[in-house]
């Protein structure tokens, strides 16, 4: 957690409000002052696995028991196990990958012999006499148990979250920090992660720093308006980003079916009037709704909406999507925000009597999001940059005067969260080394 | 319909089996036999919208009444008509985007003045005096009907799959036509849309032919495996398909959240023993699955399980996923397939009772695939190309007998379905007209 303290909370939000931590699963914990925003932003880190004391079978229900020294004990179905045989002909060493076929693996099979080897592996002699073993480390991760499987989920993708409001004081470190320092790297992800918005200071004055910062991850995404895209007010515009207008809250690009997962911004110039860039906590705002508002909550996780954009950029493009406004997984949590009035679709495939429920209740989501004590303003100088989650955060513009002689320009791009928690995962292991 | 006569169906499946074709929504129709293959993939055609004969406001219900030439009639919200005026102020023209803020809109708007115009255009004046045109074809496309929702969502998404077994004859045609010629690239297109698969033959014999073919469409998608990647025998494969091994049926990639839509394979060099391609329709064998064994189905299209990936390639990867192997949408339509058993994730987040029965039901779908009856056995030549869905074809390799100085080699390049799509729409456009 040391690591987190060098960086420093200087973009602060228009009022002092309280956050709160919730977990993805939303049970919410105590609050917490915007000052320990990022203490709490580390993962969960697990201790070194116990030893196994005893491993025996329970035959009848084809399951091998381990006993581990701490007097706990893991289950771990026959199947399961031979399927994932660690040896060389069981599994492609250089690419960690399963070598062995589904065709060749008996799904009933039985276990002939078990024995705890001296260094603590347990080797499993198969009918066929096909042997395996099993590292306890490698086992104690896998356990079936739900306290050990939701560690390894979260170890895995990180899904905690720490909600917001207009008390944000928005995580921020140092633009070329980041670039070259593991350690300052990682902070940033974490905080990207968890408050799903980062800002980074120091950014070189010139074009090109969005793609630097994407190479520090793997890439960056490649979309019709680009690899990266310059946010000017421009003639004959084909988007509405590109003109000097007010922007209200939306995520980015909801047309596509895989909306962007990640936005990076990259201030050049700033307009002498206006231009304030504003964001909201989309999966908190959510939250609010479902307790505000729950049929409206209902509505916008349930309907699925039209969204379209066409023109001409990287090349001409025609994109249609259908999303749900507010996406939730099978067990209802938030997982993802799609919304921009300026691409929602005038079609509309909705029976007529569902119409003006799905007004109604998108009114209701926009004028919670649009209320004071939700909003987070900040103006960006020339150098700062802004990274966001774009599945979870709702972003927008004030309008600006546009003057010919010294256009306001922002630099953007795309990344994926696959891309972003890939690099998330494997920087986290440099730096904190195997959990 | 005609430009698709040009295609020629010279890749024959292993056995003549019959064709099915099934509406998206699940309802089979005739059956049709392997050379009407291509005929039934042109997509529905709306003829030219009748005029206005009378528009008139149901105040009560807030609904606007549009009587057709035809004697039908259409009913629009007059909040739908407000929020989707389509003058300069409301709508951005060069973007074709709602310039309209939805906190600007009154969803209990009424309407003081209806209209019918000269021109044949509805018009409306709103309390606020502000006057909205409407054009009848563009009205009737939106009209709110089942009929007339599903005709358009048709339109934009063609989604009309036709399931296929080993009888299938793989639509065939030429790669300089298809780079060359609009017509020739959009009957390719529909074919890869509606069958899942297509085949171009005639390409040079030299690298970079798969991202010609992407720049065709738009782009390619970059990947850890890089912007296009060679398919070999290599040491240290960090890919089982980098060896001259059998690759089980799989899809691409699902240890990605969105795993990449659409793949092209180019052969360069062919085995000189051994290494032919085979392919099945996921869709078809998920259908298939849900009548023999809807045990099975449910588990697989309820189950999330866990995917992964990592080592080096175009950087340093580490990528992980949740999918159900079988995913349906909230209708219960299936809408990809996520398998591949080697990227498949020894972590397994499922409580102990419910693993059995997904091991069960996983060989189950996997037993189906596998029947000869079922999978399409072809072999690539120097030239060929071969493009397929990647959410809906699960395909394989057989082991080949690997030369040092003739290296078996095929290049490879994915795309999303967004871009594949896009080009669709516009190529559908530029070739048929508006319809």
């Amino acid at each position: 957690m040391k690591m987190l303290s060098s960086l420093a909370r200087c973009v602060s939000g228009t009022s002092m409000g309280f956050l709160r931590t919730l977990r993805a699963a939303g049970k919410p914990s105590a609050p917490c002052l915007g000052q320990q925003t990022l203490a709490a932003a580390s993962q969960p880190t697990l201790g070194p696995s116990p030893g196994v004391r005893r491993a025996q079978t329970l035959d009848r229900e084809r399951l091998l028991q381990v006993e581990w020294d701490d007097g706990s004990s893991s289950l771990f179905p026959f199947t399961w196990l031979r399927d994932n045989c660690q040896c060389p002909l069981c599994t492609l060493q250089s690419a960690q990958a399963r070598s062995l076929l589904l065709s060749d693996l008996d799904v009933h099979t039985g276990v002939e012999k078990v024995r705890l080897m001296e260094s603590n592996k347990v080797s499993i002699v198969w009918p066929d006499q096909h042997s395996s073993e099993f590292e306890p480390d490698w086992l104690k991760k896998r356990c079936f148990s739900a306290a050990a499987r939701h560690a390894r989920q979260e170890e895995l993708f990180l899904n905690e979250r720490e909600y917001w409001d207009a008390g944000l004081k928005i995580p921020t470190a140092n633009f070329e920090e980041v670039l070259h320092d593991d350690k300052a790297a990682l902070a940033w992800l974490l905080a990207l992660r968890r408050m799903g918005i980062a800002y980074l200071k120091g950014a070189p004055l010139e074009q090109g720093q969005v793609a630097r910062l994407s190479k520090r991850i793997g890439y960056l995404r490649l979309t019709f308006y680009g690899h990266t895209w310059q946010v000017q007010d421009k003639p004959m515009a084909n988007n509405v980003a590109y003109t000097s207008g007010n922007l209200s809250l939306h995520t980015d690009y909801p047309a596509l079916q895989h909306p962007p997962g990640v936005q990076f911004l990259h201030c050049l110039t700033q307009a002498s009037e206006g231009g304030e860039s504003v964001v909201v906590d989309g999966f908190h705002m959510a939250e609010l709704l479902r307790k505000e508002d729950p049929e409206a909550f209902g509505t916008l996780s349930t309907l699925r909406v039209d969204f379209t954009d066409m023109g001409a950029d990287y090349c001409d493009f025609w994109v249609q999507s259908k999303h749900r406004i507010i996406d939730v997984d099978a067990e209802g949590r938030v997982v993802r925000i799609n919304y921009n009035n300026a691409t929602r679709d005038s079609t509309l495939d909705l029976p007529l009597h569902q119409v003006q429920s799905f007004y109604t209740s998108l009114k209701a989501y926009v004028d919670l999001m649009n209320r004071p004590e939700n909003v987070v303003t900040y103006r960006m100088e020339p150098g700062d940059l802004v990274t966001f989650d774009n599945w979870r955060l709702l972003h927008g513009r004030r309008s600006y005067v546009s003057h010919e002689d010294r256009l306001r320009h922002l630099e953007g791009a795309y990344l994926d969260w696959d891309e972003v928690m890939s690099r998330l995962r494997i920087l986290r292991k440099a730096v904190q080394g195997e959990s």
